[in-house]
């Protein structure tokens, strides 16, 4: 930044206001001007975090687990790799093999097949789409909001329809939950467990429980749809743990219905990682039928390079220490940048997460599409607004999405700084305009 | 084998056939006491078609395709990939990177992608289960017979009725097609255009030129699923050519409606291959639409290192000699050994294949199950007798499919003699018993 940030409050007189929306304005007329081109959209690794993973690139033994990784076969994945991502999601290794499955690059292919078979085909009981014909009933997934865009994306195209829910800081509403679960045609809810993707929140200890419990409430086939995208993306050691929902579940008795997704997108190489799913044998198994349709198995070879360079949890998580140094950093400045220019200011509120990709913010009321608006005529693209909600329709037009991870620490500084100035100018104009 | 084939005609006397049918069982007795452990079930490339393509195993720049290959992006793969498998399949450079589209190590998957839109979603016209909730009719698609049992498995798990339709050397009989296309609750029909699992039969051109008018007769979103996974499998030079479908479909002005597929998987590494997927531009970009909610993108590292090691169709055709190498002295093993001691004697017909991974044996009718049992009593596995009809059902019991890639060359000779005895056992128990 070129100069302190200018900071003014909404509480401070029309006066004030309107000298501080000109030489908002000016500042903002100068970042039109340096023809910016930043892009905090989407969480994407930088490439010094891809840079961790080159071993990677190196050269592989097509026998180094005793079979020939290169032929067909093993739907399931490695039995090594099958052993590794249990301990990445935190799964017992004695039911590991049992339990678990190990795909392909993306846990979104994982996700959407799970979501295409119970809706179709029947996974753990009825399909609910033959549900939906005899009773008349639209299918329903209960939508934790603002969310990932991708979930929501996934009900949209199979005509499933989303009902937003509230987040607490600690998870979903469960109240909330566990009223909208006794309406038998909801047959799902999408859950980010850990930095909530974009919230940042970590679910407690009591969600977890109750978000395992759900199932007894809730249709028999009903999932609980636990994408854990960032079980271990902390940006510190002290950050908040995440219950075991396995444990929950097996206790509460509905592991049936919930299914654990993770992959290594954003631990080695985004486009090239694997991905994995775990839930009781029963829905593994079912799930395997179907998936036996669609594939004759994985890419073995890539299973085991992971197996090489992640080995354990404990090599995984040093190995994610090492992210969190070259992520940190820019969290800190997204976070420095709106403490500097709007805290306490009444322009609006957002998350500070010890982990993930994303930083929440809400701002005033009706304001998030002109801010984003403002931000991409000085140059730096944000995430559509709207997007974190259903339908890409943010019923109050409030929260926006930034994804710092990708750009260098100059630039995340530079484009927070334009936010800020966005920010400040829509709602100085907001509230001159009453 | 210890000593040349008995050879006996169903056309020889009651007595000499009860004389050879005892020496026969004592052969098989043999066979079961020498505790074999042979499996032609699969068409799986072998260690050392596999080893032909270990520079894959090797290093690669994470940069060589000008971006970095690492991370999130690219949905219709790499452009230098889709330069390549276009060259495979045959299509046009100059339309290739609209019309094609490369995935990921299995172009099953991508074939179950495309008859589940075209089947809940919609393709190219209107979702065929909206349709048959309209109408009430159920879904159908043609399959020419003996076929591949992955593609029927799809239909059945989709619940899409199966057409059994014939075959006749040059590729399906299109006169009954034609007929059936008529019905336009039919969707699609299945190709293996080019050495035919199992048949090996390579498509006329005109075959292929009427194939591709069939869409102007059939339903407006019936599909054309062209499964050209041999485009490249001759066993050697003089091998019949496939007429472009492209072309064809093209002049037809039906591109629409036809749907390419090929892989890497039997030219490189059987489960790390690349995938790809070619049809009109309208159609390549209704795919892609849909293919959007499952996937960010496929692993382009994995593109790349097939860049660079098949490089173009002459580079390509070069390494597929090595293959047919390997593979043609295991296909005249089996060959030679019908021939040998069924050539002549009435109890069964079978191809001749000049690529591909399979000879198709027609047995007499009902005796299809007894053959491969008898076989597996010797310790030879084969291909589920029926696998090769849509559910599992071949009307008339007769097609057995050999597979005989995977085994070492000895092992194959081992096993199509025992499977000679097998189809001569059981042959003779039936004559005998009429």
């Amino acid at each position: 930044m070129d100069q302190k940030p200018l900071r003014i409050s909404l509480d401070d007189s029309p006066e004030a206001l309107r000298a501080a929306l000109s030489q908002l304005r000016e500042q903002h007329k100068h970042f039109v001007n340096s023809e910016l081109a930043l892009d905090l959209t989407r969480g994407k690794p930088a490439t010094a975090q891809l840079d961790l993973s080159n071993a990677l690139l190196g050269p592989i033994d097509s026998h180094s687990a005793g079979t020939d990784l290169r032929n067909y076969g093993g739907l399931d994945g490695l039995p090594a790799a099958k052993a590794l991502c249990a301990e990445l999601l935190g799964i017992a290794a004695e039911t590991a093999q049992a339990r678990l499955l190990v795909g392909g690059n993306s846990s979104l292919s994982l996700m959407h097949a799970v979501v295409s078979f119970a809706n179709f085909l029947g996974l753990a009981g009825q399909a609910w789409s033959d549900e939906k014909n005899q009773t008349g009933q639209a299918t329903k997934i209960l939508c934790p909001s603002p969310g990932y865009d991708r979930h929501f994306a996934i009900c949209e195209q199979l005509g499933i329809e989303m009902l937003v829910m509230p987040l607490t800081g600690q998870g979903p509403d469960m109240d909330a939950l566990e009223k909208a679960a006794q309406d038998h045609s909801v047959k799902g809810i999408w859950c980010v467990p850990r930095f909530s993707n974009p919230s940042g929140e970590v679910y407690s200890d009591a969600t977890v429980a109750r978000l395992a419990a759900l199932p007894k409430i809730a249709a028999n086939n009903f999932l609980v749809l636990w994408d854990n995208a960032y079980a271990l993306h902390a940006f510190h050691d002290k950050a908040p743990a995440l219950a075991s929902i396995e444990h929950e579940a097996d206790k509460a008795g509905t592991l049936n219905q919930v299914v654990q997704f993770g992959s290594t997108s954003k631990m080695t190489f985004a486009g090239s990682g694997i991905s994995y799913l775990a839930s009781s044998e029963t829905t593994k198994q079912a799930f395997a039928k179907h998936l036996a349709k669609v594939s004759i198995g994985p890419d073995k070879l890539n299973q085991q390079r992971h197996v090489n360079l992640l080995k354990d949890a404990a090599t995984a998580k040093a190995h994610m220490r090492r992210h969190a140094e070259i992520l940190a950093p820019k969290f800190n400045a997204v976070l420095q940048a709106l403490d500097a220019g709007l805290a306490g200011c009444n322009m609006g509120d957002w998350s500070e997460p010890e982990g993930g990709y994303f930083v929440s913010f809400d701002a005033r009321p009706g304001l998030a599409n002109k801010i984003v608006a403002l931000a991409a005529e000085a140059g730096v693209k944000l995430t559509p607004a709207g997007a974190t909600f259903p339908y890409g329709r943010d019923p109050e037009d409030r929260n926006i999405r930034l994804a710092p991870s990708f750009p260098a620490l100059e630039e995340v500084q530079r484009a927070a700084e334009v936010f800020v100035n966005c920010v400040q100018i829509a709602s100085l104009e907001d509230a001159l305009s009453r």
